[in-house]
C-alpha cells in the first residue's frame, strides 16, 4: 500500500507519542520531531508507510537514548495473552470449525496494537476478544473473509511462512499455528518475527516466550521495519519468501509493505487503522482475511 | 507563546485538513504535506506557532491554486453572527454588568475557530454562546479572568488597538467595542485585522460587513499570518501597535504569537487548544481574560 496523505500527520503523532513513552523530556520531543522532518525532507515518499515510519522509531530510539520503549508493553501483553491461552484453546475446541476459530482468534489478536491512535489497554482487548465470538462466528456477513480459499491453500501447501506482528497476539498466532499442525503435522511451518525493536512488534523472545517454537521455527526479518519491506530484507529472508508455499501476514504493518509483492499472501489483519480500512474498503475495526493473489 | 513539540503534528493535521477544503485531490494532498516538510525542514522553531502554521496555509493556497479557502465559511459566519447580534445587544442590555456582559460575549464569539482540531459548526456554536450565560457568569470562580483589570485599564486609555481573530467572532467584537464607546465617545478604538487569507481570520471585508466600523477605524496587520507576529509587522503598525495606551488581543493565535511582547496586553480568549489551556493553566475549553505586564 502506498503511503496516502493521511499517513504524514500520523507519523508525527506517533513520533509525539513514542518521544513521551521512551521518556524524552520536552526538548528532546521537540528535537526529535524537527529530526524527523530533516530526515523526512532529504527522502522520497512513493514507498509504504512502514518503510518511512521506521524513520519515526529510529530517530526517537536514537534522541531519547531508549533502545527498545515498548519493552515493558510488550511483555506485559505476553503474560496477559499467555494468561488467556488455556480460555482460546477450549473456544477452539468447542468450535463446530476449529480451523476457523484459530483463525478468528489469530485476527482478533491483532487488535493488541501500538502504532494506531489511542494505543490500547491490553486487558480491555483481551476481554473484548473473548466476549467477541458471537460477532466474529458471523463471518458470512463479512465481504472480506475469503477462508475458503485460506483453507484450501492450506491443504496444498507444506511449507508456511507466517509473518508475526505484535507482541502478545504472539499467543493468538501459537493457537491458530497449532491447529494447523494438529491438522496435518508433516506441515514445516516458519513463524517469522522482527529482528530489532520497533513499536511493540514482536521478537525472537516474544515469540519464544508465547510457546510459539514448539510447533514452528522462529526466524527473524533481521528489520527494524513494522512491516515486511521486501527491498530491505537480506537475500536469505527474502529466499525464505520465495519458496513458502504459502504466506500468513498478520497485522496492518505487514499488509502495508506487502501489498502488491510479486506473490499470493494471505492478510489477516483488524482494519484499525481508517486509511487501511478505506483503501481495502471495509468499516474501520472489521475482521480480515483478506487474499491477495500477487 | 514558544512552538510546543504538540505544535508539530498540528501543523500536519491543519495542512491536510485545510487541503482538502481548499478542494486539493489526494495527489496534490500529498504534495502539500511533503512540501510543508521541505519547507520546514530549511526553518527554525524557536519562534511561535503562528510564525511556523503561516508555512501551512501559505503552501496549501500556493499549491491547491485556491487563495482562500475558507471564504465560504467565513461569509456564513458573518451572516449567521449578525443574525443573533441583537440578542447579543439584548442580553447586554440586560446585564447588570453591561460591560462584564459584553466582554464575556467577545470571549465566547471566539469559539468560532476552525485552526483546532475538530473545526466548528456555526449554528451550535453560536446556540452554545447563547446558552452559556449562566456558566459564563460565574466568573468568580475562574483564576484567568482579569476584569477588574481590564475595567480599570479601560478607564484610563484613550486609544485602544483591539487585534480582531476570526470572522463572525467580528460581531461579537462589535458588540463589545459599542459598550466601550457608549460608556465614553471619546475613545479612539483601532481595529485591527489581517492583511491577507489565513484560516477564518477577519479580513477588512468581514470587519466590515460586520458594522464594526461605525464605532472603530479598521486597520490591517498587512499579514497572512494567524497571529500578530511583531517581527513581521510593517513599520507603520508596529507604531501604531506602540502607541496604544491599551491592547486588547482575541484568540489563540494573537495570544501565541504576543505573549511575551514588551507591552502589557488583555487576552481574550476561548482556550480550545489544549496546548494553549496547559501553557496558561487553565481547563481547555475555558473563557480567559489574561492580564500579561509585558
Amino acid at each position: 500500500m502506498k503511503t496516502y496523505p493521511d499517513c504524514i500527520p500520523c507519523f508525527f503523532r506517533q513520533a509525539l507519542e513514542n518521544s513521551r513513552l521512551a521518556g524524552a523530556d520536552e526538548k528532546t520531543q521537540k528535537k526529535i520531531l524537527i529530526r524527523l522532518i530533516r530526515t523526512l525532507s532529504a527522502g522520497r515518499f512513493d514507498c509504504s508507510p512502514p518503510e518511512l515510519s521506521r524513520f519515526v522509531y529510529g530517530i526517537v530510539r536514537k534522541l531519547s537514548g531508549n533502545p527498545d520503549p515498548f519493552l515493558a508493553i510488550k511483555r506485559k501483553s505476553n503474560r496477559m495473552a499467555l494468561s488467556v491461552y488455556p480460555l482460546l484453546k477450549s473456544k477452539v475446541h468447542r468450535a463446530r470449525d476449529r480451523m476457523l476459530a484459530a483463525v478468528e482468534l489469530a485476527i482478533a489478536g491483532n487488535i493488541i496494537d501500538y502504532g494506531v491512535a489511542g494505543g490500547v489497554n491490553i486487558r480491555k482487548a483481551l476481554n473484548r476478544i473473548l466476549l467477541m465470538e458471537e460477532k466474529v462466528l458471523k463471518h458470512e456477513s463479512r465481504r472480506l473473509f475469503n477462508y475458503a480459499q485460506f483453507k484450501r491453500s492450506l491443504k496444498k501447501s507444506r511449507r508456511i511462512l507466517y509473518l508475526a506482528d505484535n507482541a502478545g497476539e504472539t499467543v493468538f498466532d501459537r493457537v491458530l499455528i497449532e491447529e494447523i499442525k494438529s491438522a496435518d503435522p508433516s506441515k514445516e511451518i516458519f513463524y517469522a518475527v522482527k529482528g530489532h525493536p520497533i513499536i511493540n512488534d514482536a521478537l525472537k523472545a516474544d515469540a519464544a516466550s508465547s510457546g510459539i517454537s514448539s510447533s514452528a521455527k522462529i526466524v527473524s526479518t533481521g528489520l527494524a521495519v513494522p512491516g515486511l519491506a521486501l527491498s530491505l530484507c537480506s537475500p536469505a529472508f527474502l529466499r525464505r519468501f520465495r519458496q513458502a508455499d504459502m504466506v500468513i501476514s498478520k497485522g496492518l504493518g505487514n499488509f502495508e509493505a506487502l501489498e502488491g509483492a510479486r506473490k499470493p499472501v494471505f492478510f489477516l489483519l483488524m482494519a484499525k487503522c481508517p486509511v487501511v480500512a478505506r483503501h481495502v474498503r471495509c468499516r474501520q475495526g472489521d475482521v480480515v482475511l483478506l487474499f491477495r493473489k500477487a
